[in-house]
């Protein structure tokens, strides 16, 4: 049967209040909304679906499919059924829609941006995407303890590595079993990115010389994929002794997200690799004590560099990504990166993943990650797996 | 390790042979493709990269990350660095691709071909996707063979549900089981759908009511989800005796997938299910029996209508979705789609699934789909798992 609106109506309405705030001051009179992790947010369902939000008024939800399910999920009074988009442009006119609007550019189809831009003729379009991001960024009480649920849910992973991480298993065999773990934990499966051609299928399990393999995925280790056309995460080799194993590994609840690494070895981790870890734990931690409300997001990306000193070419984050961490929420690709040249404040009610990973060339990798909540004392930690080295 | 190019040198330069023709035929001087589905179709690698493909000359693969991978898994003989979108400029100058040129409009995001019609100044954009999209329907005996490997796996999904599956297991921990299952045999994980907001995980294993709840998925079947952020596929009920189970799965091997349902029970299903089972069984096999070469893709999908007769508004393809199978490749939503008011032919070459399903509402849901290649012969059925009803 459907779900029932799980978030609850209180959150919508302070989500929808703000948004409306920032569409003003962008001087838009108001944004058409239909990307699934943004309908979700400001609606609370994810039905094919447009929200008409004006700056000023109520929201209207236009379901193509299915309008009772969409009334059953979100709290939303006005949701009604679309069968064309002349429905659309009535409704935007009614409401009094018809500047200047905001849509979501970035994820968009050009395709679908064009036939809209064909329909909504006078209306100029703009891109609220960035607007709806920075709301987003600041995550309430009610997001937060969703957030803790995920992160509760990974930092059980360690334990169950230790029990099925054995020499000989591959890459892919080890991520099945974790994988299994997780979805018995209740994993919705389901994970999304922004990006374009972005996606993961729960995190990254890479070792030995698979974790240094570069790739496009935005992140600091990528490894090969099984084959090229998924291209990161786990290969079909085995896990040798002595070789560093990346657990990262994404926690979900409600389509809020965790991000957590450790680093596991069957048998014992060599001096390199131990020291590279260690700076990856020292660099986590003195970014995670220096970040604060009003910090620079590329403050923190400066000081892991400076961190790293002569290591600075093997830190993953600097030689391959120029970000430290990144912003989590609905999507593992939300604001702030805390990268180069981003100059924004962090803001209270942020969530960070910190995540610190050195490479060794044709040879493997080392790296740690946690995730954070920025509240007026600074952050806190959420993801609770020992931290040390696992040697098994 | 980089895995070194899977898709055969000869293969490639037979797709962008084919590819250039239907260029050429829709007076384009090229195209520059960017998403990973497409990018691995015609270059083997899903690196990050814009593809120029002039219609008559060399293509240049264009790297932004990275290009070291990119010479691995791709046997393209000029694959360059990139560096900003002024290099993307110069070599379509260089290679004549600057009249007018192919994007991907139904994938590309609105921003991203903003930006390029400013950079791009004077060039015509057109939109190549359903060009692309029709080479890619006709599948090669390269193509067919990974497909097979796809459907072999999927296949042998019967025999493990009989296995796990048994009364009060939830849906979502009957799915771990089979994904799970899928994974340790070398499941991908990462499947692609070109529809905006698409996405799958694994399948759709859903059963009694929650099989019957209708939603935004672009299939005949769809379930809750566990929860509405994922809004699709298993919920967390558990699974009663004498209600249907539906285990809708997709195989894949290199990118290639296949795709496979099968209904199950515990216990004795009752007549009426048993009796909508054997309709959906006879739809598929007439269905399957009248593809050939030629025949217009609604044709099909009429028929199956037809056959249902009195039962067709419990048919879901009939009263949800409008079309009784789907083309599968790289994506799991290719063409052609066996759609109401599709009149295109089928061709030679074409992979479909055909997938008949009925639903009782607020109570469950039966069905059956196999995936087929379609030969002068007409079409052959890939997906061999025991077609009757399996009690358990």
């Amino acid at each position: 049967m459907p779900v029932e609106s799980t978030v609850p109506a209180g959150e919508i309405e302070r989500r929808l209040t703000t948004f409306q705030k920032a569409l003003g001051e962008a001087e838009m009179d108001g944004a058409v909304i239909v990307q699934s992790a943004d309908l979700y947010y400001l609606t609370g369902t994810t039905q094919n679906a447009h929200l008409v939000l004006p700056t000023i008024g109520e929201p209207v939800l236009l379901v193509r499919r299915t309008v009772e399910r969409a009334r059953i999920e979100s709290p939303l009074d006005l949701i009604v059924p679309m069968l064309s988009l002349y429905d659309l442009m009535n409704v935007m006119c009614e409401r009094d829609v018809r500047r200047r609007v905001g849509f979501e550019l970035d994820v968009l189809p050009a395709a679908r941006y064009l036939r809209y831009r064909e329909i909504l003729d006078g209306i100029e379009i703009g891109d609220c995407s960035s607007l709806l991001r920075e709301v987003r960024a600041e995550k309430s009480d009610w997001e937060l303890a969703r957030i803790r649920e995920a992160a509760a849910m990974v930092s059980g992973v360690a334990a169950r590595v230790a029990e099925v991480l054995r020499p000989g298993i591959s890459e892919v065999a080890l991520a099945a079993e974790i994988e299994y773990w997780l979805r018995r934990q209740g994993h919705q499966g389901i994970l999304r990115l922004r990006a374009f051609n972005g996606e993961v299928h729960y995190g990254t399990i890479v070792s030995g010389p698979n974790a240094a393999v570069p790739g496009a995925a935005d992140a600091p280790l990528v490894g090969s994929g099984i084959n090229p056309y998924v291209g990161k995460g786990s290969g079909l080799e085995e896990i040798r002794p002595g070789a560093p194993v990346i657990i990262d590994i994404v926690g979900a609840s409600h389509g809020y997200v965790a991000d957590q690494t450790r680093t596991f070895c069957v048998g014992h981790l060599d001096s390199n690799y131990r020291e590279a870890y260690q700076l990856s734990l020292e660099i986590m931690r003195r970014v995670a004590g220096a970040a604060a409300v009003g910090v620079p997001a590329c403050d923190l990306y400066e000081l892991a560099v400076e961190l790293a000193g002569e290591q600075r070419d093997m830190l993953a984050n600097f030689s391959r990504v120029s970000f430290i961490g990144h912003g989590i929420g609905l999507e593992l690709d939300e604001i702030p990166l805390l990268a180069k040249g981003h100059s924004e404040p962090l803001r209270e009610g942020m969530v960070v993943a910190i995540e610190p990973k050195f490479i060794f060339p044709g040879r493997g990798a080392v790296g740690v990650e946690n995730s954070y909540y920025l509240s007026r004392g600074g952050l806190e930690k959420l993801t609770t797996a020992p931290e040390e080295i696992c040697e098994l």
